[in-house]
């Protein structure tokens, strides 16, 4: 029987709860709905155990980790009825580059740090990298700051013998993925697009924060999608739908002799369910990888991330 | 500039329509849209030239090809508005397997002879394969009827040096694809498919068939998509949607820890472009065979036919 | 403290089990959602009891009402998830027209004998109704086959002070009410219908009888939105939808000049939440009146049936 | 045969577009299609001559009515193929409450001006209803901008005989009005609403300004729905839309026994023809009030108009 992972996570959010909660469902259940890859180097989605969580709120530190995750603003679903105390007290997080040593020590021997805090603070996140080198811990990187693609933090990591993966998560399932999918199939049959639109409505903080400020995701969006004929149009934050994300996509186009094709999408995912897909195998990788002894960036965690190395900052 | 490929077409309907008024679309306006393969063998969508063309309607038979494909219950829409007459008159095609050398006098030296007419009548597509033995044109089965699929007739057109494409036109562009597509993407993202259906909708003669006789056609789009959950809802014959195919499609499945994914699609297309998109290279392609000497099957077709070579009949 | 309404109910499928377990719902949770009327003649939609129970099932006769009502082909999701014995046992029902005496006998006192059986057995359906004249019981038929249309017997339930409702439930909200308040409100505002579909999906056995049996129905559908430009697609029988229904409706119409307007919906919603929502109301109307003295026809019942005394048989 | 309808039109932007292409269409074509009242006062909707029309653009002024209404970045679609030149040639409109008299003396005898420019501007509004009561003209004012909801104003155009119709026109059919009827629908058959959205996608100039300022209309939209359960997404300008305006609508909600009821609807209407086909009703009120000695507010407009009289400023 292989060794538990032992996890830091640094975020108490919608995607930590999701994870946390899934890793016991899939525990309990022994199922294996909604998983790509039942093992990673021979760990099951069970085989982690979360040994440290680190967060900011006054509502989430000082509480056991299994009520910190449905405190406010969070709103992923109830799964798991029924959670023990999980024995893990939400830490205090970082707030600036100092601190770094104390937060260290509080990582109990955590094989992988799991940063899953909000994007937007590239300072912090790199503090988090330094935590995870003076501990010894493999890093995840989860937003899009950037850190896996400094070229000098990677460098160190890899001299520590310590995996850095990063940077942006790619959802498991979103919008994204089944617009660029729908337009790569049009394109393979020789159908001409002619215009598409996309509309992404969701209710959780994360799109509270997009809606305060669009312009950064909304660009990255239009440059992944790379075409003239496709627009997004702005998200829209509708608390009622929870932890739900909501998308409407369109697409008219010609086929032969310019005769009309049509194609409408509605899309109903969890996006923090997308997230803690994803975490679980870059977790599952960072462990294997630094159980092997191999540090530094891993090509193979290259298409669940939006911004791997190479890519611009 | 490369010679004009001389095509023979068996069948007037909305197939028939889509193929004439689309090459005259493309000849006129020089346009690329809705063209997958520009050029298949340096021979361009505009270099083909219906020269004979065959039905048994008494509303097309005697009539100019350019008159016969508006005659009911064609309903394909009038996308060229100013169609001069082709001097192609339409002649009485088989009722039988009597007649094959009077036919194979009428086909004018076409080089492809593209079997577009009704399911269901297999003796009668392998009565026009004859033809084209006897004329010395490369052949094309576009129906279910098994042709391609019999080894004995593939083996004469291979010792013809004669080129024999079929069976089953695959729609360049259409319900079983897009259902595809979006089954293979779920499965790849590791997101469990719970259930599915599809629902098609038509106003076109074929589907008054298919839903008068639904039981070939069903099965087969069950078996394509191979999977107890997905549910093929009866065929909807709708007079009023005309050459448009409309299909529902929905995806129910779940995603990390169980939680819900849900995909509703609209797709609205017309059938017969999907057909004439993939005839036009069909006949291109078995045009440059024959005229490089290749004959029998064309393995370069196998991604346009439903049940070519080797598959069961 | 007004006095339960004591019920027999006639048919053990998806809508008993609906209406059975909708009770124990609103009694339970003093909720009033879902609900139209909270109140009919003083008598709460908790205020009715069921006191006996008929069906032909081998699975269903002799078991207690609260397991019948899950055993197969009942498909009716399980509301209730510890619903006590009722002590109400499943009794056979009448198969032809013998037997009267006997079913009469094991109602109980009932006040209200809801024939809430498949619809096309019209025998069976009188016999029902003169069972709860010998037992002086109101009646209340759900099926499309003709009890208060019988003049007949209409003048004996009111010459016996019994009120006699039906004949055919009109759903609480459906495609039906949906399709139509769409047409008319298009209508109203001056915009001129071109063309309409509807298809209707569902999973239960109803469905498959209405499937297996379409002419009826489909007509009945037609009928009822009076225009030629609505089409109706075949249902679609979908076991795994159970006892949801899923319709897709569209709308094609002009408006100013001829502009284009476009309306497409999707509806999910339960068939037998629909049955229960006016069984309800019809059930506590007929004992209501009872109460009052009044037999026959009650004229307030007319908006929740398709085939009020008076249409057409 | 009854007199034409005198009209001088005040802004020349894609609802002038429409409602002047629209006048050509039904002259041309006899057809009523779109049409909720063939007569008013007896007047068709043929019945109406624009004679005089005011703009401030550049690529407007000066030009004939016929060409000013394709000028950009009006994009509602050319209708009428081949439109002689009107002999209207646009005027320059006012810029502030200067020129009032210069502006009356252009109106030719107009009996009704109709002002339609963009909302936003009250100062202007006002100008123009005194034009027209120097003219001798009913007034019309589509805008939200404050004009019939002024007392003096009102009582002087009641003084003068003249109609006075305002403020803000309603679209003959839209989101709102679509909205509406399905949450009346819901609550009429006892379906208790969980949560609903709207979400409105357009292209046009008019879509740009309120994305820019949104707060007014989208708090408006929120009044108009009147309920905490129902949220309005950020509008969306997709320039490809053009006059085009879609709109994705969801409701969710219970029915009996907390059972899930989802309806989803996907609208397309032009903004412009639903403009139009309310401005044709109002021009033509005024029209037959004004010959009919009716000065001052119009009762029968009242359905047609957002805030009529009396409502808030």
């Amino acid at each position: 029987m292989i060794d538990k992972v032992r996890l830091a996570v640094v975020g108490v959010g919608n995607n930590t709860s999701a994870l946390v909660q899934g890793i016991s469902f899939y525990r309990r259940t022994g199922s294996r709905v909604g998983i790509g890859r039942p093992e990673v180097d021979g760990i099951g989605v069970g085989d982690v155990d979360v040994v440290a969580a680190f967060a900011l709120s006054g509502d989430k530190v000082g509480r056991d980790l299994h009520e910190a995750i449905f405190a406010a603003p969070n709103n992923f679903p109830r799964i798991e009825d029924a959670l023990a105390p999980s024995g893990v007290v939400v830490e205090r997080g970082l707030v600036d580059d100092g601190g770094i040593e104390r937060v260290a020590g509080l990582v109990k021997g955590a094989e992988v740090l799991l940063y899953s805090a909000p994007s937007g603070r590239p300072e912090i996140a790199r503090a988090y990298a330094e935590v995870a080198l003076t501990a010894g811990a493999a890093f995840v990187n989860t937003t899009s700051d950037p850190v896996a693609r400094d070229p000098e933090l990677l460098r160190r990591f890899e001299a520590a013998g310590l995996p850095l993966i990063g940077d942006d998560l790619a959802s498991q399932f979103g919008t994204s993925v089944l617009h660029h999918t729908l337009l790569r199939l049009l394109a393979e049959r020789g159908i001409t697009l002619t215009s598409s639109y996309q509309v992404n409505l969701g209710g959780t903080e994360d799109f509270r924060n997009l809606v305060a400020n669009p312009n950064t995701k909304h660009q990255s969006k239009v440059n992944a999608l790379g075409s003239a004929q496709v627009q997004i149009a702005p998200l829209g934050y509708l608390p009622h739908l929870g932890s739900q994300k909501i998308a409407h996509l369109n697409l008219e186009a010609q086929g032969w002799a310019g005769t009309a094709v049509s194609l409408d999408v509605r899309l109903v995912v969890h996006d923090p369910s997308g997230a803690a897909g994803v975490n679980i195998d870059l977790v599952r990788m960072a462990a294997g990888a630094a159980r092997a002894g191999r540090g530094g960036y891993l090509a193979e965690a290259a298409g669940m991330l939006k911004s791997p190395p190479g890519t611009a900052i």
